[in-house]
């Protein structure tokens, strides 16, 4: 398989460099890795319009494949690993191993996933992959897990519509409690910006937010992670609401 | 009714001041203007985690509402305004008026769009609005279409749950076919990035692209536009694929 590997944590971060040393243990894969050049958590869909992108090759002691990091965002890096750099489109992207779950509406604001989005976009099956932890980063089975999965899935035909979204938790295998295919759950933030005063006595706000994880059933990934399953999360980029067309044509909305 | 308005291109655009006098004009809303202190085209839904905000008041002659700059994204400008700032929900967000169309998978690069996703993430009704064109900026019908839309939905109940997504062509009235109620269209880009090398010798890379508008039959905003219609595509933020769950199940995949 031609794997085409990115992330939003920037490429000298440990998820993407467990991610790859796991794929590459297979042996039997061709891999690139095209990924941000510094952190860049939390800039959703991205692209770099205004500026021209720099691509560098980077040599990591541990890391055989081609390795390439891009001054841009996380969608940049697939659009110009697919469109200018590789010859021909990878058989699959996969996104990671982020620092941190990307559960129910954090796929929208995350990097990781809208490496995934842009996959699809261009056609290509896509896998987002996250550690669903905020300490004791355990990033070795994950790794082990995702190249199993890329593996399996190889044979099975994944669908260039379709991103796995997967958030793992930060567990060794014997402490985990199987896999869960989920629907994304509800995940939102309270009390979301912090109000300081610079030493001048002006006014600036620093986004922050406690979670509020509620109405969760047993169905969702939010739940599966709380109960150490891994949760895989098929994810489509069909947005348009059908049934809101009809609803809008039958209100007779004087519009015009 | 209270208005949060924003936009991506910028306090400074055109669109955004179009839009907001069109809506000071029916004299009974009560409209705070939030928008991005310079341009933020294609941010998708960036939001800004890793420096603080800051929100400066500005003054424009025309302009009576309260209207304030962030050095952020279109996102992050509708989550300072909801949680920081104002006292309570506003009853809808206005994102635009965008120059340039937001048509099929354009929506998720858009900061325009983007802003309304955060709306409705917040429990708002949101639009998001485009003139969909690349010369002749005929904003003056745009803006008062829209005035008049916030009004009739006023009284329609319009979804916490929806997003309306709504491309006007540049056009005065009497040119327009009228609005259809679309569904997202097929909109993607070939030769995507131009090849370049500095006066040093180092190459670059610059995102460009035609745009291919294929396969689009008479229910897509793209075959609207095309006609002269305005287009209202109503989106919703329900990505879970629920028919790639059973199948997925059904998969038996040896994942564990």
């Amino acid at each position: 398989m031609k794997i085409l590997v990115t992330n939003d944590d920037g490429i000298y971060s440990d998820g993407i460099q467990y991610l790859v040393k796991a794929l590459e243990k297979e042996n039997k894969h061709e891999i690139i890795v095209v990924a941000p050049d510094r952190e860049q958590s939390a800039t959703g869909h991205a692209i770099t319009l205004h500026r021209p992108l720099r691509v560098k090759e980077m040599n990591f002691e541990d890391i055989d494949s081609k390795t390439l990091a891009v001054d841009g965002t996380p969608a940049d890096c697939v659009k110009l690993g697919v469109e200018a750099i590789l010859d021909e489109k990878p058989d699959i992207v996969v996104s990671g191993i982020n620092r941190g779950p990307n559960l129910g509406c954090d796929v929208l604001y995350s990097g990781t996933v809208s490496a995934g989005f842009e996959g699809l976009l261009l056609g290509i099956p896509s896998i987002a992959v996250s550690l669903a932890t905020y300490e004791d980063w355990n990033f070795t089975y994950a790794a082990e897990f995702i190249s199993g999965l890329v593996q399996n899935l190889n044979q099975k035909d994944l669908s260039s519509e379709v991103l796995l979204n997967i958030n793992i938790p930060s567990l060794d295998k014997d402490e985990l409690k199987g896999v869960k295919i989920t629907k994304l759950g509800n995940r939102s933030y309270t009390n979301m910006f912090d109000e300081r005063f610079d030493p001048r006595g002006e006014v600036y706000y620093w986004l922050a937010g406690d979670i509020v994880e509620e109405g969760n059933d047993e169905g969702t990934d939010v739940t599966a992670i709380n109960q150490k399953q891994i949760s895989i999360t098929p994810v489509r980029l069909n947005l348009t609401d059908f049934k809101e067309i009809k609803a809008l044509n039958e209100k007779e909305l004087e519009l015009f």
